[in-house]
């Protein structure tokens, strides 16, 4: 998937706590900008100042609101959580973007989320049936009433009964008046990590945005872990039935940063070894390998090296595209594609390219990228994809398409290849995605990560898909709201 | 009480709703301009289509938002209610802008209110304690709430039964998925007319904004009285104990336009005849009767007909006020009240004058007003008020400044006259408000209005105020949420 | 006229400047604030600092933009001119707000005008025939391409070398880096001032500029007078042949603010006295005067006083309009004058009224108030003007519409009556206007006022309107650049 | 120089020209966002469409405001030229976007540059004295002056007499009622370049404009060349004395993107070359090259593959910066560098690392840089720039901080290497450079190249800067304007 289908395949979100220090907002900031490519759309941060609960949440980057000094003096207070995330515009949809407070009977309480409840919309409807007002239709908000609904006596107590009523996959931090928790699913399907800057703790979706203030990476949070940071120090509770760790795959081929450790591998690594487990697999006769910018180029600097074709900047990228421009309605030849990218024609003519995209979605920018290809005059165009078939839809924080518009589930490999025009086209096996990750092989019967969008097999039920009404129509009607 | 001291006594809040209209959201926009001066800090609408509920909400006045031809189209639908309300500017404060909304068991809810519940506190502590979680620092989600955890079956009756729990004025409008609802208090403290438009039901806070729809005045909402507007009709209901009425009568001082009728009586008419009984009980010698604009205007002419002195425009209004100029540091006196208002000299000069004025509330403007009239070079100013003094604050929906700030509940009058340098100054009495009402006089044992911010005679119990936390830090507490 | 109808009649500017006080800036904005009646689309200040000029000007109210600290501070300096002026939106025009600046030969020079050239677009033909090139399409810059090109040494020279090219109407400010200089045209068509704070010299076009900032009034600027203020004080030169002044009448009809001094005469005064010379001429057996609000008011005050009727406010004026807003589709009467001015039916109804509005232009507006009147129930609607019937387009500043706009050049009298459904219809006469000014009646030969509007009489010869190419082909070429 | 340090080495413009094209505006919107990497503060673009000129010129990219589809509407016409550039925001300046129009005798005359004259201050002196009035201080507006001084008949005849005045270097495009003209200053120092479309004639400042649209590339316009685009055609001038081209190296060093042919060779290939010319002349051992995102990446690429050095993406570049954050103030190191880039620590860990980076200018960054391999526990750092040291400012379109701030005038290489705390660091020679275009070395006597920042060979007279005032003060006076 090049970057240009980021419409078809999104994380969800990022989230940011640090406990104990004096510039607490501030640190959130710079924590949540080095995780903006976890969601553009919208960010928000909580601070507790001792005294009360400061609370922004905008819409558009980080940088955009929350690198002004007015901003973040608002934000006053040592404690504080931020999120980044995906959201539609206007008013109604601001209640939406986290973190998500509410004044309960205690105090207090603001939770950021990170991933997708499987049950969040049965629990919803629950909670309704119950006299419960929900006021966003994320399902953040289940966790705000269950926690208010509780009547256990301690926030870390009410919070964990909460997280009880839950499945699905998520990375939560949470901030009352005297604690940050942060919490991983069962499975430890979306990512989470504990670091420390200068006897502080912090807890982040991914080590960049440790890396980002200088502060020490210590530790991932565990599958099913949940952690208390307070004046007191860390604690840990692991409030369910132990399994082994199942984590997205995806963090490694799309999502993380290039330069995060996810779950003590290096995700730039990992990229280059799946590109090196493709040329492996699926060598080509070729003058060049070309990555698909920016996501493809790991993969393809590691197909160079394990193959010894040399690698070019074949596709240059535009930094500045953003927005879609009205076409010209004569004599001009589709120009979606070039808007933000364009071939580097003296590296393209009359070569064997080797094109290498980490992933294909619905393929429709693959057809025109292997089109430029040709244009710009490449005399063979091999297609290399840095990952298996994308064939089922994902459940827990990834924005992806219904299967009819996942062009794996429509096609098998000629029928793609075809469509795309490619020469030839070939993709990273399951196990091949498994090697790069340093395993024998993929596990049928305990598999090592959540991998469902190339083998259909998810890790937790589907409540909500099974219920009656269609998730779709529910989101419908709570949007209404 | 000038114009330039609005910012001490000001009417919370304007409602709005039609049922059964093709163009219900634009006739409800048109409705709620004419209802601007109830509240110019936000406004918003909410309009059921028949299969959702859509909603605008918008710092700012009618104007500047639903005269969009796009925010009418999205808020599609043939019942609608509205609101005008003031606010303050940011985030976290569009949530308390009206009506709210909320996606209840039993489908939607919308409700928009003008008034002020004297134990909103109170019960909103008692739903968070019982794991509500509000949005908002208005008391109108209060009756969300109520009506979300009622075990009635229908919205009617949940409604009802929320009334009852609640103490204070109310003037309500609320929109459920087949029925309009209006509602008074049992006191009909704050005032809400019925009206109709080719057949279709209307309700708003004041007949003027059935005049700029021409639409026909059907009668007053009784207090006490709870209408339902539904495709089968008209409906009332008469849930609490009768008792008479008893409406604010500040509404015909100061809130209410001119060309409104409340309760039965023409405003403009009920102002002219203070300034009349003014004349009769505090006459003056003089050579001008000068109108403190823009609300002294009727008074002024009252006073001026009945005493034979000749009424003229003394004092001009700015109509582009709005904001607070910088103000030279050097060698001018201050500046304040000529923003707004300048003397006419012409009229002035060498003049013996009589000031008329609406009210006085902290006095602060009343000062200056004086001072301009002698630097106009008026030869005597007798201020004369078209109401009694203000000695005690509102709790029902009139955003009054506390005691010590009240001008009447520090001095006598004749401090008062020192204090505003005038040669002579003369309040309207108590009796002689009723007697400009029609009225023989104020019936102390069963007072025909609510009047205690000249008497101290609230209608209601003041359970917030009672309470032991003082409402003003729990309004901190929510506010912070 | 009612101000409904302030689209087909507006004053295009008003200027204001200072000489000398640390707070330059500040003052004029407090001016132009007291001048916005004369101009609300747009305003500008330039102030020289003693290095360099600082300029800022936008669209919008006065009280917008130059009532916050940081424009302020940003127009340092000593000495300052301003203006308000009307214009359209967007970036193209934003070059035509005022003052206009040039950094010249000798040093910088800022530019104010309030008035028209008839000799405009003739003068900026020849200039870019000349290879001037024009940025702005306000007859304003054809003064500094004047000055620019002048061979004078002194900038004083220069300006009144240029003033001998024009044509027309104008009263000027300009500024240099030593001195601040005001001019008003050969016969003084607009007005401007001289006053006085603190000896300090202001020049402003009406004296409620003075009055808002406490300075004295000194004297009317002379027709034909050029003033220069500098550190040494104030020197007057009179660059043309003397003649008679022949001030604009319509600034006592209409624009001048009520408590204005124009010319000598206090505006309020002579709309009384307008009124009273149309209740001597045009009587009525009525029981109410009824004033279209707010221009209305003072004319109908004297009617009142004249004749015995009674004024009543029969109008109500919703101060919040600005917009226009969506018109229900469906079964609602046409609103249009009811966003802005309401019946107070208990004055109208089952009564005789006398309406009195300033002035007609296009008659669409007086046609829909007389209905208003109808509607609430008047018995009899008596329609008095206090100017006489318009019927000639102003080519002096004023923005009239083209003549076969003018309703009283299209009809006689009764046909205007019957057009607006009144019972009797009378204008002020013209001798009746000179009267009200305590003239004896207007000279034919040398007429004491500017009266073309109601004459035809223009007092200037129009080069532009008898050249070739119309202006208004002209001034579309001009937008375009 | 890594893209941090894009405050101190700018290119100031990019220029666009369409003739004939129904859909002109939206191509040339398209084609200034293929060359947005040349301007990214402000954008202009002027269209005729048969009867007026109808421009829109905005601060902000491209895509902000020419994507919009009324904005394009309002550029109607079938000739367009545009303009990308840098400027500082403000009313003032918005003057200073380009393409810059006027309404001359004869017609409008819009005009759009890229590059600087080395005589405009001193062409702008004299114009001011003869009574222009400038309104920009950009020095393309003395090109609109001199052509409408001009007392030639033709439009491209006063255009030519007006380069005939003009000293440096430019690409200007200019758009009359009837043709497209293109101009390339006599020693072709600033790139321009003639394409093609379905037979419609395109000028553009780089290929990847022709690319994105579609549009054949022709050829380079030459040095010294006008081109005249009508109806009839295209024609070709030569009004200046023939001379060999002279142009500027740094567009192959750092502005045109990687995928433009400049005058005939590739970018990318030459930025390759640069590099293995590098690993020619300065190899080291090292265990990884790593390039500073993103300018340095095609040489680092040329340096891997000339020294076997693996290529890595040693440091991660946040594709979301933009604005400065507030820094927190206590305990953490500066973050500065970090917010736009981080160490890929994985790659750098115990290595050797060659850090390629395309060019010095003030040096503060490198010592960040280094600093950050350093941290991510780099063993040694071998610092190579692909370029010789910068040591002259550049006038001619090139926006270079005065020498004093550049680190190669005021350090030796020991002084520079040891201020960056690198273990080795190498420049290319300027041979190097001139042998990386595929030339033997630099020709003394007639360079090839504009070259001066490296060897202060200024290739024309300096008029402005051997004035008597500087241009300095004199930019300030104009600014005040």
């Amino acid at each position: 998937m090049s970057d240009l289908e980021t419409e078809s395949l999104r994380e969800k979100c990022g989230v940011f706590g640090i406990f104990g220090h004096p510039d607490a907002a501030a640190i959130t900031a710079l924590g949540l900008h080095a995780l903006q490519h976890r969601g553009q759309e919208a960010a928000g941060i909580v601070a507790f100042d001792g005294r009360q609960f400061n609370s922004e949440r905008r819409h558009g980057l980080v940088g955009d609101h929350f690198s002004n000094e007015r901003v973040i003096k608002r934000l006053a207070g040592s404690a504080s959580i931020g999120h980044v995330r995906y959201a539609t515009t206007g008013e109604t949809v601001l209640r939406n973007v986290q973190p998500l407070f509410a004044e309960l009977e205690g105090g207090g309480f603001a939770v950021a989320h990170n991933g997708n409840f499987t049950n969040g919309l049965t629990l919803r409807r629950q909670l309704v049936r119950d006299g419960a007002i929900c006021q966003s239709t994320s399902d953040t908000e289940v966790i705000l009433h269950l926690v208010a609904r509780s009547r256990k006596l301690r926030f870390v107590e009410r919070f964990v009964e909460s997280l009880r009523q839950i499945e699905g996959a998520y990375a939560l931090v949470a901030l009352t008046n005297k604690k940050l928790v942060g919490a991983r699913d069962p499975l430890g399907i979306r990512p989470l990590v504990l670091g420390e800057l200068n006897g502080r703790y912090i807890l982040a979706s991914e080590t960049c945005a440790l890396d980002i203030i200088g502060a020490r990476f210590v530790r991932d949070i565990e599958n099913g872990e949940v952690v208390i940071i307070s004046e007191s120090g860390i604690e840990s509770l692991k409030p369910f039935a132990p399994q082994p760790a199942r984590p997205c795959i995806f963090e490694y081929i799309y999502f993380a940063r290039p330069d995060s450790v996810v779950n003590g591998r290096s995700v730039y690594d990992v990229r280059k070894r799946m590109g090196a487990e493709l040329a492996a697999e699926s060598p080509a006769e070729a003058d060049v390998v070309v990555p698909v910018p920016d996501s493809g180029v790991p993969a393809a600097l590691g197909y160079s090296q394990a193959s010894g074709v040399p690698f070019e900047l074949g596709i240059i990228r535009n930094h500045y595209v953003g927005r879609t421009f009205i076409q010209p309605s004569q004599a001009i030849r589709e120009i979606g594609v070039r808007m933000k990218h364009s071939a580097n024609r003296g590296v393209i003519e009359g070569k064997r390219v080797v094109l290498i995209d980490d992933s294909v979605v619905r393929g429709t920018t693959s057809v025109k990228i292997v089109q430029m290809m040709r244009d710009a005059g490449a005399k063979e165009v091999h297609f290399r994809i840095a990952c298996p078939p994308i064939t089922h839809p994902d459940y827990y924080g990834i924005d992806t398409p219904e299967r009819d518009k996942l062009l794996a589930a429509q096609m098998d490999l000629e029928g793609m290849r075809a469509y795309m025009g490619a020469d030839s086209l070939a993709f990273l096996s399951v196990d091949g995605i498994y090697r790069s990750m340093g395993l024998a092989r993929r596990d049928p019967v305990r598999p090592q990560f959540t991998d469902h969008c190339f083998t259909g097999d998810y890790p937790t039920r589907l409540t909500d898909v099974l219920a009656e009404s269609s998730p779709r129509q529910w989101a419908m009607l709570a949007e209404a709201s």
